[in-house]
């Protein structure tokens, strides 16, 4: 299949909420940028994380292979360091090759979940 | 009216839930790719899925005929395969004719249902 | 203000569910095209709406007049006809100067009501 | 890193619910508007607001600094004026360097929260 998509993605929304009801891991409040990657070749991604009142963080590097998709946790990433909870922040995902990025979260907090998704914003570039 | 929209989209986002609360099958916790043909000629649809771990399985294979629209619940997809529940996946819908497609999940695990949707991504190809 | 936006909008997603729950007309369950028209000339809107299994019915005809936005509710549209409820459709909304087209739905059929919402898809013609 | 965005956005959806269940200010039903300036500039920001009924009023200017995000809650916006509860509204986004912006509404009106996210309309201008 021929790739789909941008090498270069915005996520304006990021806020991990810090509390959850629920069963973990699957019903943890959380945000996702899920990644599709639908060439042969594979994607090397770097996310880089904005802050409203400090320095960004990252890159974070992922790999997604040729014909596959990775649905990355924002709560899970560890290297170069890790997004605090309850903080408002905005990400930038960088790819190699072209890929299609979602973003979504999961907010458990209340008694029942609740959910928001979008498209991310594709570059141009 | 003129047909509109695009060949080629991509939902980056898939995931169906393997619980529910409700009455069936309106309340079932479901994904869904809406698809809009505004144009006269019949569009040949074929929708791809992609996992994190294994190989793509498709093209599912559906019509929508002119002037119509089709909301393809992604559980009722039955060849080549079935999308297995609670598993991360993502889809690429091909059509002969200019379609628009949009993507939602309704969430019914916990008490009261979640809901979330975006425009899919449109691939100017 | 300069004009924003485009004059073909189209929505793929339409489900107007059946049930609510709380008070009316708020928590009524219903699906919105909110239309906005930043220049300064009155927008002649026109909604044609799509089915699954039977023709399109439309043009309904809004006008948002220039500098102003209007949330059309699609529940409490009338003439050429009513949508009916807990039905798949879709809609195409075209204009004679550029517009600006979100879609939300606010479902209340269970006790806690789910929202969606999305930019709708911008042709470029 | 290199700029990612646009200049001058739409959010053509706009409501601020009345009513809200949970502990301020998290829980608080709330719009808002996140914007990413990924840039090494200063971005000076200018939110119009467009009403159903009457003038717009604005500009609300915010000052989104380089390689920063800021979320800004409608509801907090003071001058050079309020956005009244419960009233629908739309709102023009226009920078001086390019920008990223995603709406998010969080609806705490019932018992559980409801969340809705969208990317905002970029104009190619």
């Amino acid at each position: 299949m021929q790739p789909i998509g941008k090498r270069r993605w915005a996520i304006a929304e990021g806020f991990i909420p810090a509390k959850s009801h629920g069963p973990e891991p699957l019903m943890t409040s959380h945000e996702t940028a899920c990644i599709l990657n639908a060439g042969s070749k594979d994607a090397h991604v770097r996310i880089t994380i904005f802050f409203s009142d400090r320095e960004p963080i990252g890159p974070f590097e992922v790999v997604v292979p040729g014909q596959r998709t990775k649905h990355v946790r924002f709560n899970d990433l560890q290297t170069p360091g890790k997004i605090p909870e309850a903080t408002d922040y905005s990400s930038v995902i960088e790819s190699d090759v072209p890929i299609v990025v979602q973003h979504t979260r999961l907010d458990s907090r209340q008694d029942a979940n609740a959910l928001l998704s979008t498209i991310a914003y594709a570059s141009a570039d």
